[in-house]
């Protein structure tokens, strides 16, 4: 059993409200290490075995049609534990 | 400046009914390779430079007290590129 993570995020020239208030509230609550913070969102697919190269291809078209918009979205697939 | 990622996910035993509907879309698309899918939220926060371990607990801290709810949220904190 594999995990294959989708981390779907705003692209950098759409404005990102969620990740501001999350940039606004961190020195609020004494924590001033982040220049900047943008929020997505993640997926967690598991798939049986090991997962093949036309399982990761699937995936990746998955990732473009159903869990992204790739018209304001970027998505990265990576094969996890 | 480095890039640290939080993923924040629901715990196994909390139902994720976003997870259910995109786990429920996919066969429907015609994609047939996922088991179990579950949806979470992940932050990318920008720090100057490399994170010191200070900056890293710190960034735990605000993991735990700001990103995630600890009652039904589970987080992991990566170093991205």
């Amino acid at each position: 059993m594999a995990t294959i993570v989708v981390e779907v995020m705003l692209k950098p020239e759409i404005l990102d409200p969620q990740g501001q208030a999350v940039a606004a509230a961190l020195p609020r609550l004494g924590f001033t290490f982040a220049k900047a913070v943008r929020q997505g969102k993640c997926f967690e697919i598991e798939v049986d075995g090991t997962p093949s190269a036309e399982q990761l291809s699937d995936i990746e078209r998955a990732a473009e049609t159903l869990l992204s918009n790739p018209v304001i979205e970027t998505y990265v697939v990576r094969v996890g534990a």
